[in-house]
């Protein structure tokens, strides 16, 4: 199974390409300019010796540019603009630049203590960094064909190749992320040491001793012990759970720590498991997958406490302190777009889609350069969108994900085509072999569950054409040139229909779409008692712009109650909303009481919106989860 | 208004005297035997040279004793018992050998840090330890008329008058206490200065320059300076909350810090301002009063934060997690009577009895034995009572809470008698300047709303009797001698009837006493939508052992549900249970579940207990507040 990669697809539809476009005339300029205010252009130019001056901001600033130079990429292949090339070429030059005569790269290490290279891998991110430049050199070569970056990314590569692994030194990311990295690098360079690399750093992880633990007995650490001590050490003892350091790969089976290291090791150790076709990496995935299916918010949101940024217990989902990071959500994306490619069914497809729609793309606003950090599912209005953070790994983080998001939607196999994702798109592939194939997709997704799929062959072809009947799709039919056809879905999750494919067939998908009211475990304490509205993919929420006051915190919805749909093309982009009546208790007799034995409620108008969209009318209360 | 002492009330219902039996038999000696096992009452002869040795255990343990002493001499009232009198006589002897010369009497820092007397007021627990001394001595000396005690405490008392005060040096008690504890010792000593010095501890607090801060900087303090900068400390920068010194009393106007800190402080304010007729702290108690009406458990607990052992913010009340320690909610009785006291009004009692029968009751197992310090309102199962506390102060609060429960149950103003709590009991009392009363109150409350009091005067008198009307209560009938009354309560919320009684004159007084759903205010967050069962005064819960496999924690009871109650003499020493029926989520089918759109639910029988008696048949989820 292979992903029809973003530089076969092209996405046309009502909801995605408006995104992708605001992505690239709003966010990629916004986020370069953040970058070249912050200094974090300018240290690849002072290591470079180009320009004088001191490193400026946090020791991993260079992974924000290069996640940057990695969505910028992305959006050349979706948007070319030659401006907008020569602004990328300019930033790649100063990074090339600032490579040092052995290959490495690393502007604050350059900069600031040249001597103390890899001193701090607990820590200090150096190889973190190299990671995001490899996927950087990689989208970069694939969406210009131009080397330049891939050249400093291989050269890096090797000397990292040169220093770790067996036989040569011991040594680890503490922010996991190149594993997946050496894997794309690998396999746009075919070079095998980069895989092996890869596979090193995923099978090392967890083992005794731990270069963590004999990290933390040098008292000369770069960077100081003190936030090394704090993520590391447990009552002075050293304990890896922070950094999924604690059991190697193959025996871990709950999701731990911090929720971005752990999403991108899994999605790692999920490419080498398809590489090498390990079977206790994969049993191992698959635990850790039934896991965060215990630790998954509504929105596909992971890693609850602010705490660690990352886990902690089986249902423990408090929505007004959600940590949620959005880079946790498109680590998500990330692995669970590998564990479908691993395992070839759609439930990871579902995860996907629902991480897709809502706990991530609510980390950007609709307008392309106001941020979250944070996606709490509740909010008593105290909570905003930023321009920008210090420590500024999500804005590109979604960036990259918008101007890539084509590569989600198909996928092939040997045996044909698979649509994991409704999105209104063209993609081209090779079918049976070598026959060159055009799929269109024509859908209003996500606010319509009609799809039509044409397929043209370049001769008539057989093969089979997988469409995913998504986890929320209680009900569906679908027609192949105007026939109902009456197939079920496969136990992968996929309504495979096989068949000699001819230029011009046509299939109609309906999904049923209804507004449903999603009930939590009941373990999920916040929400006992409680539902989320949610249609199709998208989880809905009550947010006070609509609702006057926020008075939807003490909505109760009951049972019966009609809620309708309408599509308001002015509203917010253009969103389907929900309305319907609710009650709500009466603010002002609790204004002197405490406990009343019969509080009286009145009847209110409520309207939803998607929760992807909250927070771009200003200010103001929030929730998902009503009574 | 004067509170009828316990002196003059005799007990002798179904639910109070059976307590107050237990506590006498097995409470006290208990206590004792743990106060002897622990060293505690080792620690006074040690520093009284009787027996060698070190100090053992915590350094403020004395007040342990001084409680089990003041515990003790009240249950010598109510249980004569000479082998207990010998028993109380021996430890006395040992505390009052243990006085120095001077009159200082602190077993810790005469054996430990003798030099070092009142140099860290605020964390080491002297003037603490003296208050309980001084409520010790005064509660033996009125229920013995033996005044060996009492000389002891006014020795020490004159030597903290000698030392602390205006023109003398500038101290407060770090733990409130004190001052209650002097204004009791000067009402039964008829000495000024010891009021005098309660109302410049209770005033002097706050004020700047603080003398905790000033203790900060002594780096030989006796105990060091971590615990201390702990609480008394934020970013390095003295900040008085933890003990209420952050304000002068006169402008505190939110319940802050560590609760029980806060009850004592508030009660030995209540104190200054009914004796000095001072409106300014009048007026910041009822600032106060409004506030914790905003923090309090509807068990009456407060304080819900393990972190301070305290308060927090308006509404915060979760409960699971619920501190609501034991001594808080005696704490609050207290503050609650002297509020009563000095505003006259039934709103005081209605906290008052709410504490009483719930979250302070709770703290004590029906077998007299096993404590809780933590009164959480809801439970995983994990909770369970402990025979003894490193710590030990609840555990003889409790003993003498229960042994004086008398002295809450009537007052008497120039007017006349108030009856606030409805307890089976005689009284006397004197009305009319000198006219000997005594009054017969029978009643089968908390399980039953009638009441029948009986009014024995020595000749016919005018007075007027006054019936607290619950705030609990919605509605009620009165009969005097067989006839109806039809008077309402007065603003103050008594029935108050004034005539001419005369010996046998009978009032019967039906209070309707249905079971009540109670909701609490929209921002306690764990409670929205839920409700809480109520009965009279006591709070309802569900209980493990009661309703299999806990599954009210899913608990749903229909609003038009209907709830019956039964008297069940054999359970949990005889209580009344509230059964009905209720549905429940079916957790088979979320065993793979995280989230579900039509969840099922199965109806189940269920039974509710009062919350005071829960814990008493082994350890088992349990919950206050269902859906």
């Amino acid at each position: 199974m292979r992903a029809l990669p973003f530089t076969a697809v092209s996405i046309h539809d009502r909801f995605w390409a408006p995104r992708q476009k605001t992505n690239s005339e709003a966010t990629i300029p916004h986020e370069l300019m953040q970058c070249r205010t912050t200094g974090r252009i300018d240290n690849f130019a002072k290591a470079a010796g180009l320009m004088p001056g001191d490193f400026e901001g946090i020791f991993f600033n260079d992974s924000d540019v290069h996640k940057w130079v990695e969505a910028a990429a992305y959006t050349l292949w979706t948007h070319p603009n030659p401006e907008w090339e020569a602004e990328l070429d300019e930033v790649i030059t100063k990074i090339a630049a600032s490579q040092q005569p052995d290959g490495y790269l690393n502007s604050y290490f350059t900069l600031v203590e040249p001597t103390k290279r890899w001193q701090n891998l607990g820590m200090m991110h150096e190889l973190y960094c190299a990671g995001h430049l490899f996927e950087a050199a990689v989208a970069h070569y694939q969406a210009t064909g131009k080397q330049t970056l891939l050249d400093v990314a291989c050269r890096f590569a090797d000397l990292i190749d040169n220093t770790f692994g067996p036989g040569k030194r011991d040594g680890l990311p503490g922010h996991e992320g190149i594993e997946l990295a050496l894997v794309k690098l690998a396999r746009a360079t075919g070079e095998p040491r980069y895989m092996a690399l890869a596979e090193y750093f995923v099978t090392r992880r967890g083992h005794s001793p731990s270069i963590f633990e004999k990290e933390l007995e040098n008292p000369d650490l770069p960077g100081g012990l003190g936030a090394y001590q704090h993520h590391f050490t447990r009552d002075g003892k050293y304990e890896g759970f922070y950094a999924q350091a604690h059991l190697p790969i193959q025996e871990q089976t709950e999701c731990v720590g911090h929720a971005v290291r752990g999403m991108y090791l899994y999605s790692g150790a999920a490419d080498i498991a398809y590489e090498t076709d390990d079977s206790a990496i994969t049993n191992a995935l698959e635990a850790l997958w039934q896991n965060v299916g215990k630790r998954l918010y509504i929105t596909g949101g992971v890693g609850p406490s602010g705490h660690n940024e990352g886990f902690t217990r089986d249902y423990e989902l408090p929505n007004f302190s959600a940590y949620a990071e959005t880079c946790a959500s498109i680590g998500l994306i990330f692995w669970a777009h590998r564990m479908f490619l691993l395992r070839e069914e759609s439930r990871f497809v579902d995860v996907l889609e629902t991480a897709l729609y809502n706990g991530a793309l609510s980390g950007i606003s609709l307008d392309g350069t106001g941020f979250f950090y944070q996606n709490p599912l509740a909010s008593h209005g105290d909570r905003h969108r930023h321009a920008w953070f210090g420590c500024a790994c999500c804005p590109p983080n979604i960036a990259r994900l918008l101007a890539s998001v084509g590569q989600y939607i198909y996928a092939e196999s040997d045996d044909g085509i698979y649509v994991n994702l409704y999105v209104g798109s063209t993609a081209d592939a090779l079918v049976a072999g070598n026959v060159p194939i055009r799929l269109m997709q024509e859908t209003d997704y996500p606010w319509a569950g009609d799809v039509t799929l044409t397929i043209t062959p370049t001769r008539p072809v057989h093969f089979t054409l997988n469409f995913r009947i998504p986890g929320w799709c209680d009900q569906f039919e679908v027609c192949i040139n105007g026939e109902v056809d009456t197939s079920q879905p496969n136990t992968a999750g996929y309504l495979a229909i096989t068949r000699e494919w001819r230029a011009g067939d046509r299939v109609e998908l309906q999904l049923s779409m209804p507004v449903t009211r999603v009930h939590a475990h009941p373990l999920v304490r916040e929400n006992l008692g409680r539902s989320a509205l949610r249609r199709g993919p998208l989880v809905y929420c009550f947010e006070e712009a609509d609702n006057r006051d926020g008075a939807f915190q003490t909505l109760s919805l009951a049972d019966n109650n009609a809620l309708e749909t309408t599509f308001n093309s002015d509203l917010l982009g253009g969103v389907t909303v929900i309305r319907g009546t609710g009650s709500v208790l009466n603010d002002a007799e609790w204004e002197d009481n405490l406990y009343l034995t019969a509080p009286s409620a009145k009847q209110i108008d409520v309207t939803a919106i998607p929760y992807y969209a909250w927070c771009n009318r200003g200010t103001g209360k929030m929730a998902v989860w009503v009574l």
